[in-house]
């Protein structure tokens, strides 16, 4: 594991991971490119979430939406009122500041000035002059579309692509065959204009996303369905087949659990992760749940995902601000409700008004509102209409690949049998992830016929996963050299070959060498790397 | 083939290939979102391009660079000054409109207008107001970049792929470990402020593109290297290994019909595209060649994507605005260089003079100038530097995408043994790009051993590519919604699969059924997918 960002990013450079943006101009903070090893790796990961969550399940669909969306999405989300860092500046040096970020910058910069200058402890921690009334700044990018340059042609960067889930929410139902509960996953790019972009590419200001927004029925759904909910009281099990009766508490746990199997399947052992269930204060006030899972990375323990249950909220903002319904029509509650009696439903009313009331009243809301909300809520349930309830998985590949290289990333002291000693660096990525899967190399690179069955494999399989072909230098720098890109395997032509067609296979981790045939490695390959 | 946009963008909404971005809030002209089965088709567009121009070859590496870059890129690019459309507004009625489209509104609207008022085949052809001068717009969407909103902090979203490779080009050189004659390849989103989007989403402001740069020697130190240099005029073969001594005519000519295998495997033959050969006057000044490649899209035959061979011109112009050199050094041409008697050398020079004088006398350039910039540069190559010249072969993944639906579509008259006709619609895609590539039904959804078993071959083969489960309605409707997503194979499971194994695998295209194993159906397929 990576103690520190030094060494790692300096391999990253090297072996061409990840360069600065326009580096010959020089730079633009907050701006990261993946070179070749690194484009390639970023592939693999969006890739095996793409597999993992959408192509090997039969309950979610893809969408591949636009970054540049119609404005009035980001008022329905909130993000066009509330996304914004607060910000001061200097009157006297004109420096710009986040204000709640004033007393790291003192930490960092101002210890040695507040002891010379008390005033500094007060105000700027540059100068010590006095700063202004801090002023919200919005993080999202702005543009504007069309050859006129007017207000109303605002356009925003999405700050996440969640939201483009919600805006075809409702076209995806109508056209993807499937039905509550089912999910909308989409991967791409989004821009936060962060006023301090910082750790490497932790936090940048283009970055890409891989979110899931999983439909649900709200609980009382369920209930008329299945005259019971299931709760995580009721010790469900997670690991089998998704049941129809769960709750929107099961449907949440369940998405951590699976979020947590995607970790380790892409390299991240669970010891090496927290799963921080946020507290009913630090929740958004629709949430209802919400799960951080949080690495150590070296610059300190940092949120790499998240997985929220948002309620209703998305699609009934969506809803109000479009003026187009976000109902679906879900003909086996219609059924189950047609076979309540009159007294059954008032009974269901009744219920249903108390606990929202009561919720309302814990909440500080009008709690006369929410009996009459509750009261149209269980109409519509009755013909079988309702907003979903959505859990949202939501990770960021660039920090899941920054914490696969924390991970991967090793400083092996080795000592030969002379007991002479020397460091192997090598990044030991899952093979799912691995930027290039297999090396192949004639042992001696004159001999034609090991040249030519060395080429012979090395095009077969080259139609089939990324590989590389060294013939450079001795048998020991070219694994080394390997190491340090994460190959997991390298496959060594020899004399051997020429007479057998077996070849040796060299493990990256364990460093053992065996020798197999074609059909053997490849069946080994495939295995390893299949979810 | 779609003999008109309207069918198959009915097809493409209905099935969820293509939707209106944020269509619930009216819509963003020029902006599309791509659905379920749309998304798997353009991933697919992608894997296959970047298999065959990236991971398929030994001489191309990677990179995946921000969207938004330093601004003095697009200065050194010359889009800043030039990516512009002239815009002319109505003085009278406020229209806007591109100077140079005028002509085609006035021939869309303006015809009986136009008769009854002379006025308009001059002016403004929706009102016959008097139009303002044309002043040039710039097609790049402008943001900027951190907290304070000044000149200096604006930036562009990119409206090509193609300059972060540029910009990237020296540290890809120094940690691939690939020398001239190698490429870089990237894939991903462009923004152009188009005045008026249009032909669905053939011209959009929000796109993707797929470019590579294939960089070579200049011809003179290919000269230097083999002592001649391999023109067209050779009749090289394109088909075999590249060789070292072509010059650019053949590197640009091998990329055009490298593309044109692409276009083919994906599936579109040879004969639904042309190839156009741009003449000397279309040709961009630093160009040397360019061939479009040319689709007939129900809307008219539009170029689908470019093969130009720039010259130094894009390296020269970075060296020239970022002060960093872009030279490379090649050691073979070094080695070559120091073979040569001083005599040799300079009646290199003095052909590398005259030549270059020739050509500065034939675009109108300073001879003289010419001459001495010619001496500098064989100087640099006896040295073995140089700025290598580069081959582009360009081309946008959602026209590409299009084309692939247009060229797919078809409305296939069937007669049943009855007589009875029947529309069946059916995309033809190939099953490399095909969004699903099997979907599994059991024939009887209620028998119990068919339902596993079909379970079972859906699970298994999930993991290896799209598939779609369907249980719902007569066998032979669940083949035509197959048909209508493209989907080469359906596997059916009956009452002899329970017996012995086989299933039955239906044809799309043939509509013919053959009965198969799991093994023979996974050869037959892995066999059609692969490059």
């Amino acid at each position: 594991m990576a103690s520190s960002l030094d060494a790692l990013s300096a391999l990253c450079k090297r072996r061409g991971f990840i360069y600065h943006s326009s580096e010959i101009y020089g730079g633009m903070p907050g701006f990261w490119d993946y070179g070749p090893l690194g484009c390639e790796l970023k592939q693999n990961v969006k890739q095996a979430w793409w597999q993992f969550t959408v192509r090997g399940r039969e309950d979610v669909a893809g969408l591949d939406a636009t970054i540049i969306m119609h404005p009035k999405i980001w008022k329905a989300s909130g993000h066009l009122d509330t996304f914004a860092d607060p910000m001061t500046m200097c009157k006297q040096c004109k420096k710009l500041m986040r204000a709640d970020q004033i007393d790291d910058i003192r930490a960092e910069l101002g210890k040695k000035a507040a002891a010379v200058n008390p005033a500094f402890a007060l105000s700027c921690p540059h100068c010590g002059g006095e700063m202004t009334e801090p002023k919200p700044f919005n993080l999202m990018f702005k543009t504007v579309v069309g050859p006129i340059d007017d207000p109303s042609n605002v356009a925003y960067l999405r700050p996440e692509t969640a939201q483009a889930i919600f805006a075809q929410f409702q076209n995806v139902t109508a056209t993807s065959r499937m039905a509550v509960p089912y999910g909308i996953a989409q991967m791409g790019k989004s821009f936060r204009n962060e006023v301090t972009p910082r750790n490497y590419t932790f936090r940048s200001r283009e970055f890409e996303q891989m979110e899931l927004e999983f439909f649900i029925r709200p609980d009382e759904a369920v209930e008329i369905l299945h005259g019971h909910v299931v709760t995580l009281a009721d010790n469900p099990d997670l690991n089998g087949p998704v049941q129809d009766d769960w709750g929107w508490e099961v449907w949440h746990k369940y998405w951590v659990e699976q979020r947590k199997k995607f970790l380790n399947a892409v390299g991240l052992p669970t010891e090496h992760f927290v799963e921080y269930w946020q507290k009913p204060d630090e929740l958004a006030h629709y949430a209802r749940a919400c799960v951080d899972i949080e690495y150590d990375f070296p610059f300190g323990r940092q949120e790499l995902e998240g997985i929220a249950a948002r309620s209703d909220f998305d699609l009934s903002q969506h809803q109000k601000w479009s003026g187009e319904s976000q109902m679906v029509f879900d003909d086996p509650l219609k059924q189950a409700a047609k076979k309540m009696d009159d007294a059954a439903r008032a009974a269901f009313v009744e219920k249903t008004q108390k606990a929202w009331a009561e919720r309302a009243a814990a909440t500080g809301k009008d709690a006369v509102a929410a009996v009459a909300a509750a009261e149209k809520f269980c109409q519509n349930l009755f013909d079988g209409k309702y907003v979903p309830h959505v859990i949202e998985p939501s990770a960021g590949v660039d920090r899941l690949m920054l914490a696969l290289l924390c991970e991967a990333y090793e400083e092996q002291k080795l000592t030969d049998e002379k007991g002479k000693e020397d460091i192997r660096t090598v990044l030991h990525f899952s093979p799912k992830v691995a930027p290039v899967k297999v090396a192949i190399f004639p042992l001696i690179k004159k001999d034609p016929d090991q040249d030519r069955i060395a080429r012979d494999i090395f095009r077969k399989l080259q139609k089939k996963v990324n590989c590389q072909w060294d013939v450079s230098g001795a048998i020991g720098r070219r694994y080394r050299r390997q190491d340090e890109a994460g190959t997991p395997w390298c496959i060594t032509v020899d004399a051997q070959t020429v007479a057998d067609g077996t070849f040796t296979v060299r493990e990256r981790d364990s460093m053992e060498q065996k020798r197999m045939t074609y059909g053997e490695f490849l069946a080994m390959m495939y295995d390893a790397l299949e979810f």
